[in-house]
């Protein structure tokens, strides 16, 4: 008799949900809600360009509405019932931090501060608190330097506690109101728990390892001399918050009597621990050592694991190596880039503009005409070269205050043509983590791609094996996050309630890759090494990298006579 | 009684005659003709996207149709009369080498050679022969470094000596084939005076000395042993070209019967000397010592002179300086930018492209849109920071092969922040053109623009104020080049034919400025300096200028920071 979980997936601008049979994997229904708050779900201040807020309101009609209309879905599966469900596991974007009162409530959803954007959740690629994440590094640096060594050497401020201090800083009013602060991987699996108070929120290791320097090398958050040489608030606030952050397969809980009898759900079935949506996309795309797993849709967030027992050093400019926070027994390595998707929306979006003209399809038609196009070109045959920092660089610099370049152009570039250098732009960034990671011994030997590019994209795919000289296979599923959130529901279930013992087991049953895989053209990867290595020099003379030598008074005639190569080649 | 001149101004595009009033500079006929070969009249080769050259028989239809309709129109003026017209001259882009038979007939026109694109005009924006120009330079300065000196210190792959040897390499029979080569400046005057043999076509010192290397110093062209080290064949050349060039109000002949007969003018009347647009279009917009005129088209170019008894030093990078190429008497100077106007029609018809539903007018409706949103941003605001090399630079740096660049765009960066970018990179060229010729010597305190451009955005002019911190002025007349070339012809004809005695004289009569002008902002200005060193920084590092010390670690964040504070000045 199969079971069923429920993995439900916070993205940035919907929510989607999904139930999965255990036995395979397979999704037997899906609903996906759009947050209905701001522009695409995402709050704005036309004064503020980095700032990026959600309303939590969005998220809890939106569990309602997915979870539902999944459910709903799963009843056209001949095989399914709803007392077959077994746990209901969560992913979410993160850091997203969100002040909750005593009761576990969003300050948000309250009168008094649903109108002041600093008591809405302060959504993963809010950059406003950039200014906090520098002071964060420099003073753990002088009194603290152990604090950063887990995460890559560097504070970011799209973390947790800048954003708080931040808070402090420009809405002090909203900071005394909270009686605590959750990230939102968190928060939703104890609304499902039925928490209903601030202190009885469990959190996840891979957002407290991550993002809130978590570590039992030093009982866990910060020391509080230190959160005081920053203000003496934060001091205050750590007693508020938690002492021990738990790994995923531990219970976050059991399903409320209320959500359950919303859902037709049977009461006190498992919900899984919280877990950032590329912690369970890895989960979900079947991650082992030696599997490098990347998540690419508007960022992108890359995944590995290496046994505990392995001497792993920390790896400068790596955001984050934490135990247990993608798998109990492994450390979980995480690295990114800040924007990938994003990045190519921009371009068609906002410069491209299809005219509205063009019908409601226009976006897509372009992004699609630009594809065709561009892979026509070959390699170096642009002349072009971009940097992919219009969103900063996560990894392997770490730095918000890095902005885009484009370089190489001509009276004669075409859209395409950059559309393809923005693709390459973000390969090279890849390349460089792999590298990083390699460099300090992690083993990266085979890379699986999840994500919506990584699902509907043949060209960036293309680009990514020639890049990187590496063959890309595509996650089975086309919802990794969800059903890393389902599969972990059925190892916390456990097998006696119809799931699994252990990770493994659930990995080998309900995750996979597609036939379909991307291997390098030898000839493309050689340009690429070429063309990588530009990048490079631009990389670390804008990026700040100590002993930089780039040679840039030749670097415009060098990607001129590689575009003249190719334009004699094809001849 | 009113006198008459004709200018006839040829153009990238197209030809333009002009029918001018002496007495007072007012035109009272013009006509323009597109030239119908090619895109739009230039002939391109997909396989040599450096290759831009023109169709000799479009400038002899051009000259007919343009002339018969400008004076077409004169006869609404009622005090005009056909043999009132005393003289007629003509300006052209260059270096514009064509070759021709022994009777003055481009090769182009004979159906033997008119499919071999070597054979047509080879027009200034034509980049095939960087490697001729890099050679011409190495020999030069090896052998006979005089020869650079009044060139700027670099040889151009837009110039004359670097297309015909080009000529000789890829189209050796086009090359035997050509009993002399000439400029379309010297071509066209010739027609116009009826000159059937190569030899007896009449040359200006303008081309010749910017272009030719030709210099009263050395004899006239470059030594004959100089270009047998380039090839044996360029120095067989040198005796079929010319021993000596001569400034404008030299007459360059006399109208022929049979072209008199065609317009219905007098025969014999001056055929002014030919000369480059630029240098007409600054005697059309009253150049004196201290005054620079900016011509802003699709590129710019910049002219001053100074007394040929002034010191001026030769200007390493400006592109030239040459005794009497713009007045007899005085040092005229040259400098330039290879794409301004070409800069911002790329972004808006190879970017930006607007979709043919918005209709034939949607083109000039996205550079209005554009314009206006970017007269709404500060300097700073966008945060971006560009490179006007699209097109390579011209001057101070003289390298074609360099190309653009921009930087500092995030993901909200829109199209007009960038059309704003793109108009502040071409003025922080001008600036630093400014700033090399102060360097040296030339006095500028008196800037005057002409040019599409300089006529129609007021944006633009309002940016070139402010960064180069002095008041934009604006010729009076729309078609300086025509009133220069025409100007030229009412000083060739004299005083006893209704012309005048001197050039002083006639610019006193025929040139003058708008009332209009464009004065710097304080606040803005102080901005720019900042930017301005930014863009140094930037350009000096990819230029390649010696001693360069770019901070480009912190400069992305700089921007940044100007960004964020133009952003907080808002609120």
């Amino acid at each position: 008799m199969s079971a069923y979980t429920i993995g439900v997936d916070y993205g940035t601008n919907s929510v989607r949900a999904v139930v999965v049979d255990t036995a395979n994997g397979h999704v037997v229904g899906t609903r996906v809600f759009d947050y209905p708050s701001g522009e695409q779900g995402v709050l704005l201040d036309a004064r503020q360009p980095h700032l990026a807020r959600q309303n939590p309101a969005d998220y809890i009609e939106g569990l309602r509405v997915a979870v539902s209309g999944a459910l709903h879905e799963a009843e056209g599966d001949r095989t399914f019932a709803r007392e077959r469900v077994i746990g209901i596991g969560v992913d979410t974007t993160g850091s997203t931090p969100l002040p909750i009162d005593a009761h576990n409530r969003p300050l948000a959803v309250n009168p008094r501060w649903e109108a002041n954007l600093a008591a809405h959740a302060w959504l993963w690629k809010d950059h406003t608190s950039a200014a906090e994440a520098a002071a964060i590094t420099e003073t753990a640096a002088r009194y603290n330097p152990e604090l950063l060594e887990p995460i890559g050497g560097t504070y970011s401020s799209e973390w947790w506690w800048s954003k708080i201090w931040h808070c402090l800083k420009v809405a002090p009013d909203v900071f005394d109101a909270a009686a605590s602060w959750v990230e939102l991987a968190d928060f939703i699996p104890a609304v499902l728990s039925g928490v209903h108070e601030a202190h009885g929120v469990v959190r996840c290791v891979c957002a407290a390892g991550h993002k809130a320097m978590y570590s039992e090398a030093w009982g866990g958050l910060p020391p509080k001399d230190f959160l005081a040489r920053l203000d003496p608030k934060l001091a205050d606030l750590r007693g508020r918050l938690y002492d021990r952050a738990l790994p995923p397969g531990t219970p976050a809980g059991q399903l409320s009597a209320d959500w359950a009898h919303k859902f037709g759900l049977r009461e006190g079935i498992a919900v899984a621990m919280g877990g950032f949506d590329a912690h369970y996309g890895a989960v979900g795309s079947g991650i082992r050592t030696g599997t490098l797993v990347k998540i690419i849709g508007t960022s992108t967030c890359d995944c590995a694991i290496a046994p505990t027992s392995a001497h792993i050093a920390n790896v400068p400019g790596i955001c984050g190596i934490v135990n247990g926070s993608i798998m109990p027994g492994y450390f979980g390595i995480e690295a990114g880039q800040s924007a990938v998707g994003d990045l190519l929306k921009w371009w068609v979006e906002g410069i491209c503009k299809p005219s509205p003209a063009s019908g409601p399809g226009g976006v897509d038609a372009v992004h699609e005409q630009l594809s065709t196009d561009a892979a026509a070109l070959a390699p170096g045959e642009s002349g072009l070269m971009a940097l992919d920092w219009n969103n900063g660089n996560r990894t392997i610099l770490v730095d918000t205050r890095l902005t885009g370049l484009l370089l190489g152009q001509t009276l004669h570039t075409t859209r395409a043509e950059v559309y393809r250098a923005l693709i390459e732009a973000t390969a090279y960034g890849a390349r460089a983590i792999v590298e990083r990671l390699r460099e300090y011994g992690v083993t990266i030997d085979r890379v699986v791609c999840c994500g919506g590019i990584a699902e509907k994209n043949d060209l960036f795919m293309q680009i990514y094996a020639d890049v990187l000289g590496q063959p890309m296979l595509i996650a089975g599923s086309p919802q990794t996050p969800a059903l890393g959130a389902a599969l972990s529901a059925a190892v916390t279930a456990g097998a006696g309630a119809g799931g699994y013992a252990g990770w493994q087991e659930a990995q080998d049953h309900m995750t996979g890759v597609k036939e379909k895989a991307f291997t390098p053209n030898p000839e493309a990867h050689a340009v690429y090494e070429v063309l990588y290595g530009i990048y490079r020099e631009l990389h670390d003379a804008f990026g700040g990298v100590a002993g930089a030598r780039p040679d840039l008074a030749t670097l415009m005639k060098r990607l001129l006579t590689l575009k003249e190569q190719k334009a004699v080649a094809r001849v």
